[in-house]
């Protein structure tokens, strides 16, 4: 009875921002067996000090870092997204901390927004909105998607996820990871990452559903760009620093692409100068691939189950490996 | 040696506003058994006198019922097209000539459109594009498609490939047709079109996959709209009488549906002064759903081996029931 219970601290967006979206729902199924203590950036630094665990519901924040030196008792920081790119640092990934993340709430929902994609492009609804804009009757030709050909880069639960889709609806997928395999479940064969511009030629699509670490910082650049087909169609819903997106720019504004869907920048918000606004062949959405209706909640969800298990003394699920950066698969 | 060859007749349209499309490709492989006569609406009168076949390459043309009269020898029509409500007039109806039509070129690019429309408006691909002309970074929650429900109205070739492609993405489709039935290999369930709106309210995506006859002539009207469920989607790759228009603007403007993504309208080209044009629920194309690249090959290569099949005395394929105004499935 008189044992302390243990401190769950919960870095939460400032409430001005984000409304009635700032906390997470459901924590008082375990707020009997735990401390819980919301807090916004600005007092990580107080808020973490003693807790043994931290909930980043603010899942873009850089404030852990900072707050690091307060955070001796730490155990585990789960992270509310798929990404933790913007949480790693060197301490967090030398120390014995549990890092997991929102493995498996994304998965689906990215893989629609892909096929999504590529079925607005090959239709071209974006070319029957500006004519509508304009009052234009123009019948154009558009394409068949079945039989086309799409590489995903990145193996993990979101590219997985994506290739079936896709196959599922008779688009030949190829993978593109660490390793280079044949026979793979999702994929049957995937080709080394390292070596993308030996094959990117052959795709109608390109994908790039990585996280980001070392290996796919400026993955697709200059030497991948100009490997692709004339006329493919680069989607981006992995991270846009795994794309040089001056290099993907002069390649858009050269023709040489038909398309870049493009769901994740290199600056975000994306540039109120960015050139990549005006261009026809581009498709802009602001992050939220993966974010359909529920997203919130399921979320905050998947959190509590795994506070659950950490309170039981239960091994966590989707525990990330801090050195690779990502959730290892199978 | 000295008998005429049969006489096919093509009408086409006019050299000015057709272009090099103006002529069906690939006709020679049947040119040294048939004497070919190329004609233009105008002209059909004296082209078609004396033919035994006709081949609608202007396929939407209604220039064959003021031409009758000069049909004596007719035995044959085909259409370059899917529906061939334009071309059916009572004397033609009456009489014994066979009529075949273009079933199975655009049931896949048909079928393609409509996941189109359903995962475009799923991830409000057009939403996104209103943003980006503003250079507005607007994150919005979208919507799960796995899971969703279809009401695919018309169990004809289209409708079933439509039906099939949206099961492979996880969406539950229901059918409805001229009568109910249940364990359809496509469909499971197939609903009356008669009690349309006892239904209609059950789905989230409402597909007019149903040729034009006297039955599914304002199918789609102002009791069936109103049973339509809050914020579901229409979509219309039909024929746009099947619709009714004024009505559906009505609903639309009510904000009671999310979305109409309509390829077919009642005037075609659509009116400069129709009021679907500056509605942001409304997807407008012209009248393009089904033609991808290759197609007018495609179409014209189907009525060879058609005319192949006729030459050599074997039964045709397509073979459109006059009475109905489709080709019966099954």
């Amino acid at each position: 009875m008189s044992e302390a219970l243990p401190i769950i601290t919960v870095l939460c967006p400032s409430a001005e921002t984000a409304g009635s979206d700032a906390r997470p729902s459901g924590l008082e199924r375990i707020a009997e067996r735990a401390e819980i203590r919301y807090t916004e950036a600005s007092d990580l630094s107080q808020a973490v000090d003693g807790a043994q665990a931290l909930f980043l519901w603010d899942f873009f924040s850089p404030a852990v870092k900072q707050a690091w030196p307060h955070t001796a008792s730490l155990e585990w920081i789960h992270v509310a997204a798929a990404g933790v790119d913007s949480l790693m640092f060197d301490e967090l990934s030398d120390s014995r901390v549990t890092v997991t993340n929102a493995q498996g709430i994304f998965d689906r929902p990215i893989a629609e927004y892909v096929l999504a994609a590529i079925f607005a492009h090959a239709k071209d609804f974006a070319g029957s909105l500006r004519h509508q804009q304009n009052r234009e009757w123009a019948h154009r030709e558009t394409q068949k998607v079945q039989g086309s050909s799409a590489l995903v880069i990145g193996t993990g639960a979101i590219g997985r996820e994506t290739a079936r889709l896709l196959r599922s609806v008779g688009i030949a997928v190829t993978g593109a990871g660490r390793t280079a395999r044949e026979q793979d479940p999702d994929f049957g064969t995937v080709i080394d990452s390292a070596e993308l511009d030996l094959h990117v030629g052959a795709f109608d699509h390109v994908i790039n559903a990585a996280p980001l670490t070392p290996q796919t910082t400026g993955l697709v650049g200059e030497k991948t760009l100009t490997a692709m087909r004339e006329g493919a169609h680069l989607i981006n819903i992995g991270r846009g620093e795994s794309v040089d997106e001056q290099a993907l720019i002069r390649h858009l504004q050269a023709g040489r692409l038909s398309r870049a869907t493009l769901d994740v920048f290199v600056e975000e918000p994306l540039s109120q100068d960015s050139p990549l606004w005006d261009m026809e062949a581009v498709t802009i959405s602001a992050h939220m691939s993966g974010d359909v209706q529920g997203w919130r909640d399921a979320l905050a969800e998947q959190f509590v189950r795994n506070a659950a298990r950490w309170l039981d003394g239960e091994p966590l699920h989707n525990v990330v490996d801090t050195a690779k950066g990502y959730v290892p698969s199978g």
